[in-house]
């Protein structure tokens, strides 16, 4: 019996209409569907591609053990989060040996920070992987908010709000155009720093873009102990007078 | 009478299927659709999308004054590219001032590097424009290559190959990842770069990601004075092992 194909599914930032054609019919063909959820949680990715599934397809979530990465020891959140990703690509590869695709749904785009990288690195040497591009946040977020990101030859520099102040610094200082991810609690320190080296005038807060419940607000409302793990920073490039 | 909309939507990297929902419902009822192409082809953006369309929308062709941004004096590419913005940019707002929705249909995304940022920045503050973001290039090329881009914090660098090797080698040195862009006649240059850095050995090359022709070679199989202009370095982030 031939095995089953993995599909890793971009399904877009979070409005409905932003998967592509070819992410929805893989999806809609799918006898496994697979997505990574957070415990008593529905799943975001799952939310934005459940009017488009049967009865028929299974759904498969894989739900993650924690809920944050600052674990008390002796609780490690690398060995947790190891052991969870391995277990999550054995029950895929279960429904891949059966003969059955699997398609892991993945928010924005699977190979831009996406969890499905984890089980791509697992499986794809052993079962035939397909990843299908998707939009993601960053670019759904400039798009919703009207900021041409980068003209011509600037440089973007994509950054994890979680990097130490120093490293930030550096980072910005030698990009024309920057998005931070990740903020959450690292709010204050990127706030700071765009401060400290004047981006902060040039800089624009996004949250769930293009999600119903998206909420763009200026820097100063941003409520640092409230800023949601799906919240970007944006300092566009400067306008290129073509 | 209403004022037409302006619609800039990102049509994806080249395979047809990887328009989104979204920008293909409004192509299809766009009167009008423009598209940037060059002086003889059919250009890359209508050829992903053509298909769609039907006899009675209006095609609005924008065909670029040159073909190299390298001019001999007294011509200066940014005075001529400058006057044919403006010269698009009032083809368009004369649909839109007589009321018709006018679709820019863009390789990629809108706002990433997009040519349609020089027709936003003229019309978005005279008439209500929409962009709908679109899977750009360098999630297209990593996807078909298989190559997950960034891990949990790591940090990407997008660049252009007209930087000077200087530049080049600054931001690649504070970068976990990186995507370089435009490389045609920079080739050679940049690969000196990434040699010199250690980072030959980790980079991937890439010609028309997810187009029919789309060509993955390794980078001594380059040709340096035929690397066409839709072509991708990508040094991806070094796997972590979750």
């Amino acid at each position: 019996m031939m095995s089953g194909r993995l599909y890793g599914l971009g399904v877009g930032p979070g409005d409905p209409e932003l998967i592509t054609v070819k992410a929805l019919r893989l999806l809609k063909g799918a006898p496994v569907v697979a997505y990574f959820v957070a415990k008593g949680k529905r799943g975001n990715a799952f939310g934005i591609i459940e009017s488009h599934l049967n009865d028929a397809q299974t759904r498969l979530p894989l739900v993650y053990p924690v809920t944050t990465e600052a674990l008390e020891p002796p609780l490690c959140y690398e060995t947790i989060i190891s052991a969870f990703y391995d277990e999550s690509a054995l029950a895929i590869a279960d429904h891949l040996e059966a003969g059955r695709d699997v398609a892991v749904i993945c928010e924005g785009d699977p190979f831009f920070y996406g969890s499905y990288m984890y089980l791509h690195d697992r499986l794809a040497g052993r079962f035939d992987a397909h990843v299908v591009p998707g939009v993601c946040s960053m670019l759904g977020g400039v798009a919703v908010m009207g900021l041409p990101l980068v003209y011509r030859n600037q440089s973007l520099s994509v950054l994890s709000g979680v990097l130490l102040d120093t490293e930030l610094k550096i980072k910005l200082e030698n990009a024309d155009a920057a998005v931070i991810m990740k903020l959450g609690r690292n709010f204050n320190k990127v706030r700071r720093v765009l401060t400290e080296l004047g981006l902060d005038k040039r800089a624009h807060y996004i949250e769930r873009a293009t999600m119903a419940n998206q909420r763009i607000v200026s820097l100063d409302e941003v409520d640092p102990m409230a800023s949601p793990y799906f919240s970007l920073l944006v300092v566009p490039g400067k306008k290129w007078q073509a």
